[in-house]
């Protein structure tokens, strides 16, 4: 882990990492809360998803790139969701991801979202690799290589 | 345009025909809204975009059909919407579907979006048929013939 | 439950009964999908609140009367989500929702996503009352009411 | 327009003004797009509302503060969205919006989404403000002194 990646200090579109964690940084648009006044449940998987997509943008992985040239794209097997406190229309939240462990085709990885020092909600995520035929691949070399350093020792 | 369709006495998933004009109907749920109570404004696009697919769906065109089968598929060209009023979680509103004519690969689509009288949303639509490569594709045979009956005279 | 509900024989906008189990037709359309072709993960939330919301509709539940009259929303506490296998455009889904206990503030919810007899995601769901502060409430008697014969016994 | 206002080279999550023209970053994700490969056509216009609630952030105008202290709120009016091009997954998009003019209640925007030199998809946005009963209201002192400078002359 001797790459020289982006600090806090000039955080930009794909967050930064402090130690293994990637940081990732969304702003609470009007599109992403309901009647009741707060962020509707289901669009925090889409801000734990730029989180994870921002990590590996962050370490060189693109998904146009492995999918056009590694045949290989992302699918959820497993979610579970811990929903703590409600978030507001300009809220700045922050989704802190944790890859911890690559198992074949599977990857296991934890999110937090932020507001400040509060935890808003939590994720558990089972993700896994697969084909343009939606089937199951062990993680690619290309992947792995990349992740190395990032998950939990 | 002997077939037989569907009447709204058999409303289905599909929605029914009065005449040439596509009926739709759609209920409001707590992700189409925003905090200001209302329904968010971009989401009338995906109400309008049901609309058509549900025209084409009861004609028998399906997008996965035309992708696998066909090489083709849809992309908006130009929307013009003229936000009339705002609907609110649990409306029941109404899509109707004016598939008008079909130039080249160009569609041109009228589309309204009713609670019971009141004129809610209306929408003028030019789509295009393209191939999988995103090229502008003259719209099939096998489209043109399922439109037969349906669009302006 | 002798009240009279809609059957499957009238499968309307709201859907349908079969014992306690409430079931809700789905079509994916092009707004569900992603570049990988299938249904994007955080869209099987929607459709599981779309069978929650529509559950509630058919037993005599509006959001907007629970709001207005109530002053009372539902929000989620915890998802957990089992993708087994991916919808694609096109797709006719049904949701089935068991609401299974009542405790407090809190609803037990079990949901199914199924593609004919394949079972495409499952999901428990907990979810609570609350005001319009956003602090949770004891389910009010009028929803305990309406909820009389279809919870698990 | 003398304020100290964040420039390209500290950019952040509310993007940055070269002139009067506000500009902000995406990133598309899995979410944005639709199985067709590219990016769904409604969600532009979260792109756009992005946009112009960045804007206004940037020059210290809050949704959730309009809401509570000024009884007032946004809704869109007409919409003529002008699609030219297709953005992917993983394409950096800049939204360039400007403020144009407003008049009563209205507000005249336009809005550009660039992938570097190329232009994406153009709109024109008629905006209103509302009070929380969804009244058109003037736009408040409040506001038009936050965009004085920011019009066009």
């Amino acid at each position: 882990m001797d790459r020289q990646l982006p600090t806090s200090e000039t955080t930009n579109l794909m967050g930064w990492f402090e130690g293994r964690v990637h940081h990732y940084n969304i702003h609470v648009f009007y599109e992403d809360t309901d009647f009741s006044g707060i962020v509707y449940h289901a669009n925090y998987l889409k801000y734990f998803e730029r989180g994870r997509s921002s990590f590996l943008n962050l370490i060189g992985v693109e998904h146009a790139e492995l999918w056009d040239d590694h045949n290989m794209a992302f699918i959820i097997r497993k979610m579970e969701i811990d929903y703590k406190r409600a978030a507001k229309v300009d809220d700045r939240l922050t989704i802190k991801t944790y890859y911890n462990r690559v198992k074949g085709a599977r990857l296991f990885i934890s999110q937090d979202c932020y507001r400040g020092d509060e935890l808003i909600v939590s994720a558990q995520c089972e993700a896994a690799c697969i084909n343009k035929d939606g089937r199951p691949i062990r993680a690619s070399g290309f992947l792995m290589e990349k992740l190395d350093g990032f998950l939990e020792s």
